[in-house]
């Protein structure tokens, strides 16, 4: 009967030890940045294809601000990757290798679970979305603090520090799950040679 | 009848700029902030009152890591505003002038509307929380995006940029309206002369 009783509390507080949670592989969503490097804040559209490794971003230009605004196309799944940039004010483009390995918006095996908050508050229906929070290190050595939805596992926001003075600040809003035109991940035709 | 459907559409048009919302004055929320000058990301919880112009920031320790930590009172109801900060490592305080204004975490009146957003996803219940999303810029010449619930206005991300190489991003999670404990706002015991 204690060996019974020992094993009910042992499963329970295994039980405790929060599992992360898999979040979906292909999906767009707006973004938020705040870009260390720029030293401003960018709204865009990003569209995320975890299977292929590939990733478009393209920057709501802000006619308000003297600033220089991109749509960035990441394909990780040819060797070496490839990064089309092509500049939203001069329309011109530039094609770079890619050095950086295609990183995931999900919570890695050896992620710290964080715990688990609500967004806003509980209660009223509709003030508050349950989140869990997610970080460690990544394989470069920087450092990562990820918040997802409780339900669902849809990425809320993104802390990437690369080292004390380089990060960036992603919030996802209005995430749909798939890519609504495949297109997407095509090159501009500017790019082209 | 021309002059009414005019009437009828100019109505329907003001109706769509949308007014900033209210954010309760007095509440408690964990926070997590990106601090561009310490270079971390940093949990704590925060006590917030604008009526007396007073904010309390305890910052949790995170042992795995050689980082200081502080527990930190401003008062910005005295002239000048005072700061009491106490270092939870060295269990020393420091009490400093305040040369900055109080800044309210609500959407200013000359804000701009960036729209409104989900976090998390539409449609599955529990999955997503609607947002509303306000920039514009600080007294102080500095800039800021806001984000706040659309039900019931509550504090989700604050981004203040102070110039382009120093900002705060705060995140405000398990917001609770009022002070759970008034003295909260009274200075450590370490801070008294």
């Amino acid at each position: 009967m204690k060996a019974l009783i020992l094993l009910v509390l042992v499963s329970a507080a295994y039980g405790q030890v929060p599992e992360p949670c898999r979040t979906p592989s292909v999906w767009e969503s707006r973004v938020g940045i705040q870009d260390s490097m720029r030293g401003f804040y960018v709204r865009a559209k990003l569209s995320y294809d975890r299977y292929n490794m590939r990733i478009r971003r393209i920057e709501e230009v802000d006619e308000t601000r003297e600033k220089e605004y991109f749509d960035v196309l990441y394909l990780h799944n040819t060797m070496p990757g490839k990064e089309y940039r092509y500049n939203l004010k001069t329309k011109q483009c530039e094609t770079r290798m890619l050095n950086t390995s295609f990183r995931r918006f999900e919570i890695p095996e050896d992620a710290r679970p964080f715990g688990e908050f609500t967004i806003g508050t509980k209660g009223q229906p509709g003030e508050g979305v349950d989140v869990t929070m997610w970080g460690g290190r990544t394989p470069d050595g920087g450092e990562f603090v990820g918040v997802f939805t409780l339900a669902g596992c849809v990425p809320v926001s993104d802390r990437y520090f690369r080292n004390e003075s380089s990060f960036d600040n992603t919030d996802f809003y209005d995430v749909t799950l798939g890519i609504s035109n495949a297109s997407v991940f095509i090159p501009p035709h500017e790019c082209m040679p």
